[in-house]
């Protein structure tokens, strides 16, 4: 049996079983050291109530051969989809038709997934610091060669966010086929303007360019002025694929719930050069592939709509993102520069004097026994950075800047 | 933006919705007929209450700060895990490790993913008539030319099912990497012997090829006799993954759980030569492009093996099995020759004096108002058959058989 050798492609040590091995080395170490995750993007904050509810009402109904339901339709239930459609985007002056949504188990599976509309030979650009599903899952298709020394794929186009560029690139002046975006951004925290968005869409029209637009955070855009969907730039529609999930946004990280929307004007050229709509190719592999989420899951994300529901979960994210900007206070007065956390819910930081990632990684738990991510598992551009998230308790927030500010200061 | 030119290789006129487009068209002419369904292979009878217990209370922990889960492990809970491995497997004689099992969100996700494994190259041996997913998912990764006008793709090997071999073909005597088997069978409701399948296994380490064995409805063997699992069968655990749902077996159609099978000695080999084993490059795979099935929803199946949840599931299937056993009769009695339904819930039937499967649909549909599957959906050597399922109320069962007697016999 001949496997697919462009597994081997991938580096064999992982960014968080990295973490997980260090941080449990610690506390052998350190068996009474109270260490405070803030690494991993995890939610802490439990699911809301008008969505337990929901959950509840849809496990009775299972269990009652009256409203028993079997395989659900791949794309979803109309009552999702009706409601993100209302309030994800029609309530931001968006027209998104049914069928251009497709309802899925996560956000990482669409964006790992979404490569399999692409030909093996598209050049693909990714920003660095990035996501690394976007990367890893092309480089599994076989689209690039194996990583050089410096951890970068030949094949890709590598797109660098700096200090200086405030983490969003501008886009390529080589020809890709597509580009994978993220905003608000993970890792970095920062969010893409509206006039920044607005030059990626006019270079996606001007050289027939795909978007793939993750906005699995778009909820902790605090600013009403910022877009919250590539769609409310004129002219998307034709060039932008949306990721969006409920897994930040009203704590579904073990529920599994996401959507992708894929707009019926999105196309794509065939080897003979003939146009293709991708929404098709998507619906075909939805349906060959997938069986739909499930039905009791789907209640719950529908109810996050709900009036309740609405309430509920802005009330948590609110309360997120006052540990974010508990967060930024307290490492600027540590003396840290620390970009993003204020429409993202995660913090970049600048390690101090220049220092390696990983060595702040390990430096952070000897002094403060608080675990981050260091920036480097993000890419190369990311070396001399560090990821904090601000999914915790309060206590647990407010005691890990005490120390770090002990620590550093 | 380059796109996947193989998806346009797949037939645009698909099974489900053409059975769908000539019932609607049916039912709009005949507005009064009361259609029986025994088409699509969906559970009707309600999740039973072990299961419907555990997901409220694991819909309560979910709603609690204490009890609260995020990101579950990629693989599944332990807690489901080690049920599979007691359940499944020791009670069968058969020892699975913990890591050789991955849990996911259902079997059409597993079936169709699990090409990813294998080599662009890779010569992929599918059965006619076959579960199509098997066939497009290698079709869509580009693994063949185009079908013929016989329906089939170049560069797969077909192995035939015929009344001659009771529907299981025999190993091909060409190489090939990989064989897809499902036992007991979708679409022919055939089970494999002991026999059979130590052939089965023999050739696969002989020839070192690897077996993808669906047993998604061994649950529905009757005979204690017959192999539930291909572990069950001496050396089976270097050359073959084994995949189970609990869509059939606890009627999880619309809630989806299930799981792959990897055993640490099943490998491939690199384009060097090397043996890689498959379970660590499914791991990769799953941590990457995939983050767990719902926490609910795991609660939910591991209840199927509490002593209640194995009482009730059974009772369930038993219910399904004395459908399938009415059919069987009934539809010999109306003169029909009729395979499967013995440990599967699938009856297989010749059409009367030789019709092509479609006129037999259309015919079936008309003089008895009952909806089926046409044999030849499932590939060439399905035409002449006919599908039928014996998920349905006992009420619509009777009904649909009385009906078919008196129109047919």
């Amino acid at each position: 049996m001949r496997i697919n050798e462009h597994f081997a492609k991938l580096p064999a040590g992982y960014l968080f079983p990295e973490i997980g091995r260090r941080v449990r080395a610690y506390q052998a170490a350190h068996p009474d050291a109270n260490v405070i995750r803030l690494g991993i993007g995890d939610v802490t904050e439990p699911l809301v109530p008008a969505i337990t509810s929901a959950m509840h009402a849809a496990v009775d109904e299972m269990g009652k051969r009256e409203t028993f339901r079997g395989y659900g339709p791949e794309q979803g239930y109309d009552f999702l989809v009706e409601a993100i459609r209302e309030h994800d985007y029609k309530a931001r002056g968006v027209d998104i038709a049914a069928d251009e949504i497709f309802v899925s188990d996560g956000s990482k599976c669409d964006s790992g997934n979404v490569q399999e509309l692409f030909a093996l030979g598209a050049k693909i650009a990714v920003t660095d610091p990035v996501y690394p599903v976007y990367v890893d899952s092309n480089v599994m298709a076989g689209r690039t060669a194996a990583a050089g020394a410096d951890g970068r794929y030949p094949g890709f186009v590598y797109l660098v966010g700096t200090e200086a560029n405030g983490f969003v690139p501008e886009p390529p002046a080589e020809p890709v086929d597509v580009v994978y975006l993220c905003s608000p951004n993970n890792p970095t925290g920062t969010v893409m303007t509206r006039a920044q968005l607005e030059r990626w869409v006019a270079w996606a029209r001007r050289t027939d360019s795909l978007i793939v637009f993750d906005a699995a955070y778009e909820s902790y855009i605090a600013d009403p002025e910022l877009p919250r969907s590539i769609y409310e730039i004129e002219g998307a529609q034709s060039h932008a694929i949306e990721l969006r999930s409920f897994s930040k946004r009203a704590g579904f990280t073990g529920v599994r719930c996401a959507f992708m929307v894929i707009p019926k004007a999105v196309t794509g050229r065939d080897p003979s050069g003939r146009y293709v709509p991708l929404n098709a190719l998507w619906s075909r592999r939805h349906s060959t592939k997938f069986n739909g989420a499930s039905y009791i899951v789907q209640r719950g994300a529908a109810a996050a709509y709900s009036p309740a529901g609405l309430a509920e979960t802005k009330a948590q994210i609110a309360f997120y993102m006052e540990n974010a900007k508990l967060m930024r206070e307290g490492l600027g007065a540590a003396g840290f520069t620390v970009f993003g956390g204020v429409h993202a819910p995660y913090l970049w930081l600048r390690t101090n004097g220049g220092m390696a990632s990983w060595d702040f990684f390990d430096r952070l738990l000897e002094r403060a026994q608080v675990v981050g991510t260091p920036g480097a598992g993000f890419g190369p551009a990311g070396e001399g950075y560090f990821r904090l998230s601000a999914f915790n308790s309060r206590a647990n927030v407010v005691e890990a800047i005490a120390r770090i500010r002990a620590a550093f200061a």
